[in-house]
């Protein structure tokens, strides 16, 4: 590994990240081709599923400048036919000499890719930057690593921790600044996820208020409603996204919630979210944000279920009034939850604060005693999600 | 005002924060000196009560350079005759030319260096970098007009407001690096004040385990406690640093507490904190630093005590137990405590903010309707005091 080769990886995976949030269910992909001299012959990233590969895009650029030189690509090439053809055959036919991987692909059935060029004849040298790549590509490793979508819990509170007042107040406790970037994180999520407390209390739309041009169908959201309570005139079941109400096997559904409701298994507490994270992997639902509330949000942290934790803190006390989390399975000092500040911004007034749990909760594939990962989801090519 | 006196006049606000710690009850200053050229030819900060002035250390090294030369100084110089005879004097008698003041000297009685220095021919230009100068003295500067030590109440939390888990056990929340962060916050106040909820629960010895050379007496301890119930045993009666144990006027003070207390006017909650501090003000307390609990610190922040708060987030959420902060008089969204972020630095793992209220809280004196200022707080070269 040179010097060179960290450059030009660190620059795809920049390339991979312009695809954040418009991707899904594929993931994002960046790609750098040299010429034979070394100079930058192409550059490309997949912008949105159905769109073309990255690899695709970099070596149309390149041209006939791609022959014996290098293409650098976060990850390992697919080595299957979808709607474009392989990107291992574009690579072969247009004469690259080396491949460098960040990225091994993470589904065994769909892997290949490296074996293939190297059979004929490519230098494919793997693990460069693994990790900075890994973290671009957190959403989609955690839906065919872990089999379930990539959870984030999103809070708005006080220094102290306070998402109200003493009695139930708290329009506005953040900015419209902070405001504006949860609508930014909504629109990047394939789905929003709140519980049936929020939905009576706020009567929330739960819909991304921003333009989100590459993203195929707006983001779905999801009220966590064991009782079947969402009331037909909740703003969440109007016609601006489709919306999905997770309600408990024994649930008597109203009719007004029977073309939203999804049956789950009921735990203590009320629905097993691993079941409901199954049902949206399911229907490829690769990255959610849980909005709250507390109730909520505190369960999927104590079923080890929150891969990040974006909270905006405004900068005011309150001392008293509902807090921002509620009961999260820990009871003495040794069950805390412990993370890692990823980030600290600021986002207008406020503080956007980013956490991630100090190991990662994604286990490897060949971990889990039955493939989690259906055909379809590392298949970036199946014409249907593409 | 030219750029060449901004650059000058930062400097000197640099220099005078080397002081930040040593020098109460006296204010940190800052000087550069400049020859007739405008080259530097000195530069000096004062660093500790009766250590020599910022502008005397100036000259010393500017020696026969300052003649015809100007001076930047971040207070205005003193002019009247203390254990170093006043500033005015040296500064004309080394014959510099032009002084360029930050901030005029709060104590109208004190006041009139400017005018001295004019009178004998001195260019005097005052207001350059006037506001980033009272940042650095804020302490000293809320003493002298507001009358009352500069109060800072200090937290350690959890992202989500905790201070310990349901159990209220909290060993450690925060890392070693916040701690030791801590003891340099406490090292750089003249007074460290405890509610008799925390003395109970955690017998804290309230000492700055950190060298302070240039302070003249160690930090003092205040145990906020109307009952007089702060036990013999009690850590903070140790002889590591004096205690001031403030108690209700009608408390029955046991022996042991005798020599510590201090009786106070009663109030609805416990003592009259405004007592307090003026109490402390009367023993030259600057600065105060408000460890908790979270009852007495919601005090505080309610009677609009509070100039600056220091919070260490640690990465990690609970979900549950005691909050960082307790009852602060507010009921209802309209009557938040609204502040702003000064600085998010990561300390170890975690994170400290400091906020300070939006508008300052220090009246100007003209505002108060009685002079709240000793003739000494702002007399930096009384010998009793320096
Ligand atoms: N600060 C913020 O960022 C923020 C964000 C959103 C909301 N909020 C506030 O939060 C408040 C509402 O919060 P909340 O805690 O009352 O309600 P919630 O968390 O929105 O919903 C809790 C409900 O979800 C259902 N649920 C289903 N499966 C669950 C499971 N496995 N574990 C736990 N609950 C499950 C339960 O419904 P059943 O009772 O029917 O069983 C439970 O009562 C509102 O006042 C809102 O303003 C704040
Ligand atoms: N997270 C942190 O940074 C931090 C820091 C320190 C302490 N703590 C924790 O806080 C807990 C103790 O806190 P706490 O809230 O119980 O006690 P506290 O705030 O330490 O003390 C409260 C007591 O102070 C007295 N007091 C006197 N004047 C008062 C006034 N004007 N307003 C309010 N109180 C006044 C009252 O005593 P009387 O009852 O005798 O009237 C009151 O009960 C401990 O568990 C400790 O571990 C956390």
């Amino acid at each position: 590994m040179t010097s060179g080769d960290i450059l030009h990886m660190r620059r795809a995976i920049a390339l991979a990240a312009r695809g954040l949030g418009g991707t899904s269910p594929n993931p994002v992909v960046g790609c750098v081709v040299l010429d034979s001299s070394g100079e930058i012959a192409g550059e490309g990233f997949h912008a949105y599923a159905g769109g073309p590969h990255a690899e695709v895009v970099a070596l149309r650029e390149a041209g006939g400048r791609a022959r014996g030189g290098t293409a650098y690509v976060t990850l390992e090439p697919c080595d299957h036919t979808g709607r474009t053809g392989p990107c291992t055959a574009a690579l072969l036919e247009a004469g690259v000499a080396r491949v460098v991987v960040a990225v091994s692909d993470p589904n065994p059935k769909a892997a290949g890719g490296a074996a293939t060029l190297r059979r004929h004849g490519v230098v494919v040298d793997e693990g460069v930057l693994t990790a900075e790549a890994e973290e671009v590509n957190a959403a989609w490793l955690t839906f065919v690593r872990a089999g379930r979508p990539y959870v984030t819990w999103k809070f708005a509170a006080t220094v102290d921790g306070r998402s109200a007042a003493e009695d139930g107040t708290s329009q506005w406790i953040t900015s419209p600044e902070a405001r504006a970037d949860v609508h930014l994180l909504r629109a990047a999520s394939d789905a929003v996820v709140a519980g049936i407390g929020t939905v009576l209390a706020d009567d929330p739309r739960l819909t991304a208020r921003v333009p989100t041009p590459s993203r195929a169908a707006p983001v779905l959201r999801v009220v966590v409603d064991p009782g079947a309570r969402t009331p037909a005139t909740a703003r969440v079941l109007d016609d601006e996204a489709p919306t999905l109400v997770a309600v408990a096997e024994d649930a008597a559904v109203p009719a007004h919630l029977s073309r939203h409701a999804v049956r789950l298994p009921r735990v203590p507490g009320g629905i097993d979210l691993h079941a409901l994270l199954a049902e949206l992997h399911g229907r490829q639902v690769v990255s959610v944000m849980v909005e709250g509330g507390p109730t909520l949000a505190g369960a999927f942290l104590r079923e080890g279920l929150v891969d990040r934790v974006v909270g905006y803190l405004a900068p005011a006390l309150l001392g008293a009034g509902p807090a921002a989390l509620g009961a999260a399975g820990v009871s003495t000092i040794t069950g805390i939850h412990r993370l890692e500040f990823a980030e600290a911004t600021p986002v207008g007034p406020d503080l956007k604060l980013v956490l991630r749990p100090k190991s990662p909760v994604s286990p490897e594939p060949t971990l889990s005693p039955e493939p989690t990962v259906p055909p379809r989801s590392s298949g970036r090519t199946s014409p249907k999600e593409s």
